[in-house]
Parts: C-alpha cells; structure tokens; sequence
C-alpha cells in the first residue's frame, strides 16, 4: 500500500493556469515526483464568483484529481483555499489536502517585525476573511490591511506584466496597504508572483513580499516524508496537463510566463461530469 | 397558436451582464413584451474562451430559455454572435434568433463615408474574423481595422468606468485604430457601451460610436411585427433576470450602471444541467 502511494502522483488544481506557480515550485523541491495538475480555464475566474459557486467547482475539481490516483492534493488557489476547504475536508476525508492560505499566513507572521500584514486577493478571498482569521490565530496582536485587486488576473492573463497600465493598477491598490506602515504584504492569489517586480518596486526595500508557492511546494515535501510516500525513484517525474478548455495560446502564454516547457502536452477534460 | 405566441417572453441571453445593456434598449423599444434574461454568471467571461466551450455554452443557454417559452431569442453577446450561431441556427430551427453582430455591422456600413471602420471586441470576437466578413460583404470595398480589447469587461465589471487607468487602457487600444483614419468605431462587445463617453472623448467627433443595443433592438421589433406576434397587452412587460451564479453586489452593480430597478427579483440556475 505504501509502495503504491510512493509512486502515485500529487495532484495540484487551481481556476487556472495561476496554479502552476506553485508546481513550478513543487517541481523544484520535489524533481520526482509526477504532478498531475488541472486548470479549470472554462470556468475561470473563481475570484468574483459565489461561495456556493466555487465550493461547487472545487468539490468537481477534486473528484476529477481522485479519478487519477492522486496520493495528495495541493490547492493552488487561494479563492478556493479561503472558501471551501472545510468542505473539502468533510467531504473527502481520505486524501491530504495542501492549501496555499496556511503555509502564507504562517510565513507572513513569522517574518513580520512591526505585526502590520497586508495582504491583496481577489474579492471572494479578501471577503471571507480568511487571512485575517488564520493570521490572528497565530498571533492575535497582528493587525491585518486587506485589499481586493480584482483586475490583476485579467491583467495577468493578457500578458500586461509591466509597463504604464500595469503600474498605476499596482499603485492604485497598494497606495493604502503602503500608507499603514505594513512591513510584510501577503500575495493572496498564485497570479500575483507573476508581478512581484513590480509591486517590490512600488513597496519599496522596508516591505517583505510573501508568496505562497514556495512554502506550499515545502509543506508538500514535509507531509510526503513525514508519512513515508514520497517517490523514491531516481529519474525525473512526470508532469500532466489538464484543462477543462484549452485557449488558443496556451502553450506560449506558460512558457511566456513560467519557462515551463509542457512536454507530454495538454488534455482537455468536460469538468461538469465531475 | 399566434395569440399564444404574442403573449410569450422574449428571451436574452450573455455571457454575464453586459447583455443588460441590450434588454434596456428592448425595454425601450418593445415596453409591453415580457422579457426573460439568462447570465451565465458562474462561467463568465466567455470571450477568452475556445470556440468549442463557448459553442457548448450557448446551446445549453439556449436549451434553458426554451423551456421558459420564448417567442424569439437575442443573443445579447458578440462572442456567442460571432462563433456559434450556425450551430444554434442548425440544431434550434424552430425559433427565431437575433444576433446582436448584423445590426451592428449593418448599421456602421450605413454610416461610414470612408469606408474604413474600427472593431473592438474580446479576443473571440476579434479571431473569429465575424466583423471583417460580414462587413466585406455589405460592401467589398470597406477596410475592416480590428482590435482585442480584452481588459475592458473586467475594468467593467470593476466598476472603472472612467479615470485615469481607463483612459490609459482605451487610448492604448484606441491609438492604433485612430491612427488608421477610421470614421466608424463599433462596440463589439456588450458591456462596451458602459464606456462610451471616454471612448468619444479619445475618438474626437470625426468618429462615429456605433453601440449593437439600439439596433438590436429594432431588429426584435421588425421580426415581431412581420410575423405578427408582438404582444398586445397595454401595460408594461415582466422583466425576469436568471444567472448562473449571484455574485454579491449583483443589483447594486447592476442599479448602478444602468439604472435598472430589477423589482421581480433574481433566480439562480443551474446552467449545467441543460
């Protein structure tokens, strides 16, 4: 049974290609193990929509990820990571689930002098309230300065990275984080990391950017060991692509962004039988 | 039959709320119809989207607004109107559909003296080539200029309607058109008309806005009149609104941008069950 676990692949899903931030990292950190990983671009975003909605989409996401033998699951998505894994959880009991909320708070609060965190998401992760909630927990002395920047995803997603349009979105939503006197600002949606350039720039040297995709990529590592499952084969692993629609310039839009080269290709799954 | 058929709804249909924008021109022109419109809020936006996912789409909103008995359907969405309406004109053949890309393209190759007319549109739209084919073939001699506007329905649906990052974003689209001499400028897409006075001001006089609502709207009053079948009751039409999903300041948004007092409430739906 354990022999079978070590060899099963980790599953990793997210609304969209923002997810493979973190594989990227988990690739690093973990170079055998195969990733299997969904994105759902048909229904993409998550971020504006309903907490019904999105606990719908990511119990759908789920049971895709089960059907392919996954050993544990990383929520790459800080939406649903901050809506849905009680649900999650209930539901499946069965499999180790990753989100990307924890590993970023508890970073967050540990690196944090002054204990003024902000922390940017889209709408449905900055109106749960979640970093907030887990932040006081690990230290109820820490004040929290929210802010949802729901353009960042389209931005992301059309390639605007940089340059004068970029900047003066950036500037417009961090202006009142930067004015509280934050020292650590949170990146509550594997997009951001994308644009961590220019918000250092705009924050300054005096704020630490916190990104969840290493510490997850860590925290997968440590349960994998803690548990005995991590693959012990020698060779690199697999990665597998699944999207449930496949838009015209995927392939170059990853490689644009994550230097990732996809090389066992891209299948399209219908995510609504799921 | 016909009596029947002059006190059934007219249906509408759009991707998320943009199409509000048409169903207030129907309103306008055609006060007794009842009018039932479907959002589909929990899969928006469509226009990043493949063909085939926005073609599936389609068929099941309009599977939907057929068991609610419409008369007549308006396909208030240009991406839908540019990619899927001979799939929907085949497999739906008994009922009347009104797109909102002919009146558009109709109307502009009426009012341009130089023939060279700008299109902006979601990147669905745009690839499709809709607007330069039928365009051509109003008249050969027009020249199509075209351009992706991706980041409009999200600065939309964000409630940046002016400004300074708007008017950044739109004179970064516009310019190059502008450029080209144009003297038309369409609004190939829904939720465009929300920023018609910024796009005047960048465009000047000499160009001329053309906005798919008004049009469309004529289009339903004309085919309802031939066929005989506009309803005849003298007091105002029902206007019944489903979505997909109710993001949360759903009537707030959409009160806000048009004025629109939806007084018989808001149903949800499960899309994916047509």
């Amino acid at each position: 049974m354990k022999k079978k676990l070590q060899n099963s692949p980790v599953g990793i899903f997210d609304s969209g290609i923002g997810g493979l931030t973190v594989l990227k990292e988990i690739r690093k950190v973990l170079p055998n193990e195969d990733l299997i990983y969904f994105g759902d671009t048909a229904r993409v975003p998550y971020g504006i929509k309903s907490v019904a909605t999105i606990q719908k989409y990511a119990i759908q996401d789920v049971n895709f990820l089960l059907k392919k033998d996954v050993k544990l699951i990383v929520v790459a998505c800080n939406t649903v990571s901050s809506n849905a894994m009680d649900i999650l959880r209930t539901k499946f009991k069965n499999i180790p689930f990753v989100d990307v909320l924890i590993p970023n708070a508890l970073y967050a609060s540990q690196i944090t002098n002054n204990l003024k965190i902000g922390v940017i998401g889209t709408p449905a992760t900055i109106g749960s309230g979640s970093y907030r909630k887990v932040l006081k927990r690990f230290n109820p002395k820490i004040k929290v300065f929210s802010k949802m920047t729901p353009l960042l995803v389209p931005l992301a997603e059309e390639g605007f990275l940089k340059g004068e349009i970029t900047r003066l979105v950036l500037k417009n939503y961090l202006g009142g984080l930067i004015n509280k006197n934050i020292d650590t600002l949170i990146l509550g949606c594997t997009h951001y990391p994308l644009f961590e350039k220019e918000i250092s720039k705009i924050c300054g040297k005096k704020i630490s950017i916190v990104n969840s995709a290493l510490q997850t990529a860590r925290t997968v590592k440590n349960i994998l060991e803690d548990n005995d499952i991590e693959n012990r084969k020698e060779t690199f692993g697999n990665i597998k692509i699944y999207l449930s629609d496949i838009p015209v310039n995927f392939s170059k839009t990853v490689y644009k962004f994550l230097k990732l080269d996809l090389k066992n290709g891209i299948e399209k799954v219908d995510i609504e039988k799921y």
